[in-house]
């Protein structure tokens, strides 16, 4: 086990601060860990057992090496714990109590203890540790749930593959109910809290190499270390996307960071410039920050900017083409030209009245079957680049099974395709079940073109960073030619 | 009955082309309108009832005045159903059937046909005509339905006091489920397909009027008649708030709308400065239209632009802020100072380590009592303009009863307020509540902040129109000045 691992795959977990108390925070974190797949060992002086465990009264008296202990207890407490931890060996720390830097001169202090312990500690036997002041670390596919919000009111997102860093933890449990209502997914979710050791430097290397991982999400207010942090950008944009929600745009907000986890915002102007020089995505909002994750983590980039729009509503395609082609609120992008054949198989397949001219218009009698032949025939047009496909239920004859459809042609098909659906229920029961698929579906039309948009301008960085060579009949020049 | 009102409010309804067979929309079109407080006629020579109701061979032998007959017939028939309405003295026909200008030359014959039927008529006896190509009317306070999606699949908005005018039906289908599932409602929804007759000028005048609406919110692909649109915004966006969702922005859009509706565009720079210049909002996506026309119509316009953000959630507090006081990506408002005052009676309600600078952040242990506390000390402040509350549900200490809280210093408290909800099913329903109780909400930072600045836009454009007096105290001159 190394690095940042015992973070995110414990074999041992303790639990300091364990209690019987469902109010109290160190109950709910021993009773969502004892549904991970580690060992997991309750530690408080004054009970014998905790939810059918047996209870340990320090570190020292647990039965074997312990990867992560999870500090469950006050500011105070928690410097005597990280000693304790020293002490038994402890692999990584997460301290969860706040009071500490964010809240003034006496948390500061508490906070270089700590640090003193930890440096003291020979450095084979030194813990890394994740905050003070944070919910420390949730991985789905392992039900490896350190956050303690409660899960009746705050459903957590299911296994999925987008990692996401947040510096607040309160905001990011708001994302994550968001995310998971829509049928998102994270590979791993951690709260950096006031990063004392563990910063989002360190998580954005580990999850660069974390193979479950597609796509970086981070919410930050302030950088630890803003050059170390472009500098990885630069090194892992090229295979993984990393899209960053950074607070402190305004000079107010960067005060109001300030005040919330006590951090310096630096100089906004730099840092928009520069994450685009490294290839990361800025987000603007809470929302944009994971629809451009999924977009990346799982969208095809484009080659070029031409889009064809599959619609049911002659309206809806209309706005659509507005919110492609537009500058000016708008991404910028083109309508794709459909070849005379494409139209031709189109006419062959759709109902008369259907508008075979991009953006397509199925019409409101649109059926499953005529979605799956125009996807066939967009996914074979020469100039289409990316397939828009706006997926809607009012039809009579389109069922459940529409969405099926386009999971499997967004994952068979060459084409970059994202998806939309205005409506109802069945709109967003059909939303879930493509987003849980891994498809970039979005309820919004300007959200699912403005992550068209996205996976266009990261084709054009992977395409600077690695120009195609010219095709076969340029690169070789014709025989005539050669001859010459 | 004069004017329109014979299409939102008709005593007598003739359903012509109403049928037995649940595939056809004459079937849908008679069994949603029986529902409706008007009496309805189905109209069909070769049935003796339907749905339980006594079947007419023609309009002739409906035994009353028929206020309005849908023409749920195809095209060709619909031109001689529309001589047999003019021979009834029928006050408002909606004629549902496509297949008319904006299929092409046949179509616009058929259209041409229409009007001199109707041209012929004696003035008294001269129905109007909405459409064709159109779902017609549907009024939610009256159960007045023409429009015939399926409910199961397209669930209808509750009663409000937007009006919704669409040049694209099956568009319109999409946007009134999701505003359903929000918890929006209409006064009423009108499709005016080609508007051969009553068209979006006209539409406005009556809704102008219309005491149950509070503002009108239009998708269109064309003007009829562009001055006149104008002229009639100026006149009434004084008195109610008018957002246009105009496409055709970009080239390929216009063309899009062209092969749509059969309309043609004009030029959109125009479109654009003018619409601002007689105080219409204009829209981007169908999502905005709604969102603002919500904002406009049951929000207070600021009077200034200094916010107070109230959280749970710091982060979400300094996303907000970016967003408001951004000009880039944000909204161009400030952030409210907070009286020392105001500080020292939040310190004395909230807990130790809430913040009581804006933004206000009540923290993670927030409760109901804290934000009706809060709300109530911020409704006081006298330098906050409007309150952005952020509306969370994760904090054990909030139940349901927040909403209604929220709902109550909304109508009673003096300052415009919009509330934010950012969650998973809690969120979503607690959204729902303060929505369906005419609370401008939103599910994302962005959507609330983008309604704020239009409230605060809203208000400069008012102020400027009517200009207010100078205060009392200034007004008057001082006794001494006076006596000079």
């Amino acid at each position: 086990m190394r690095g940042l691992d015992a973070f995110f795959s414990p074999r041992t977990v303790a639990v300091v601060g364990a209690s019987r108390d469902p109010a109290k925070i160190g109950h709910l974190v021993l009773k969502y860990l004892l549904e991970s797949d580690a060992r997991v060992y309750p530690v408080n002086p004054s009970a014998d057992e905790i939810l059918g465990r047996p209870c340990y009264p320090d570190l020292a008296s647990i039965p074997e090496e312990v990867d992560l202990a999870v500090l469950a207890v006050p500011a105070a407490t928690t410097v005597q714990m990280v000693r304790q931890c020293v002490d038994k060996g402890v692999r990584a720390i997460i301290a969860q109590a706040s009071g500490f830097g964010e809240t003034g001169e006496e948390g500061r202090r508490l906070e270089q203890e700590i640090r003193s312990i930890l440096a003291a500690a020979p450095p084979d036997r030194r813990p890394r540790l994740l905050g003070p002041n944070t919910l420390g670390v949730y991985v789905p596919r392992r039900r490896l749930d350190t956050t303690f919000t409660l899960r009746e009111r705050s459903p957590r997102p299911g296994p999925g593959d987008i990692a996401f860093i947040s510096q607040s933890g309160a905001t990011a449990v708001c994302i994550m109910e968001a995310a998971a209502t829509l049928g998102v997914g994270l590979s791993a979710f951690v709260g950096i809290g006031n990063k004392l050791d563990v910063d989002e430097n360190e998580l954005l290397d580990y999850f660069a190499q974390d193979p479950c991982t597609r796509a970086i999400a981070l919410y930050l207010e302030s950088f630890r270390d803003g050059r170390g942090f472009l500098e990885r950008c630069r090194r892992i944009t090229p295979h993984k996307p990393v899209v960053v929600l950074k607070t402190g745009r305004s000079a107010t907000g960067a005060r109001a960071a300030a005040l919330h986890t006590g951090s310096l915002a630096g100089s906004d102007r730099v840092v928009e410039g520069a994450l685009r020089q490294v290839g990361a995505f800025r987000a603007y909002d809470e929302e944009e920050l994971v629809d451009l994750a999924r977009a990346l983590g799982h969208g095809r980039p484009l080659a070029g900017k031409r889009v064809a729009v599959l619609t049911t509503a002659g309206g809806l395609g209309v706005i659509a083409t507005d919110l492609l082609e537009s500058r000016d609120r708008g991404a910028g992008l083109e309508l794709a030209p459909i070849s005379e054949e494409g139209k031709a198989r189109l006419r062959s397949v759709l109902v008369p009245f259907a508008s075979v001219h991009n953006p397509i218009d199925l019409t409101a009698n649109s059926s499953n079957g005529h979605y799956a032949a125009s996807l066939e025939v967009l996914e074979a047009e020469p100039e289409v680049d990316a397939i828009l496909c706006v997926m809607q239920f009012q039809s009579p004859f389109v069922d459940d099974g529409l969405a099926q459809i386009i999971i499997d042609w967004f994952h068979r098909g060459p084409k970059p395709m994202v998806v939309v659906t205005i409506g109802g229920e069945l709109s967003q029961r059909g939303l879930r079940q493509v987003v849980q698929a891994g498809v970039p579906a979005y309820p919004s039309l300007w959200r699912a073109v403005r992550a068209l948009a996205a996976l266009y301008q990261r084709g054009q960085y992977l395409r600077r960073l690695h120009p195609l060579p010219p095709a076969a009949d340029a690169a070789e020049p014709p025989e005539g030619r050669a001859a010459t």
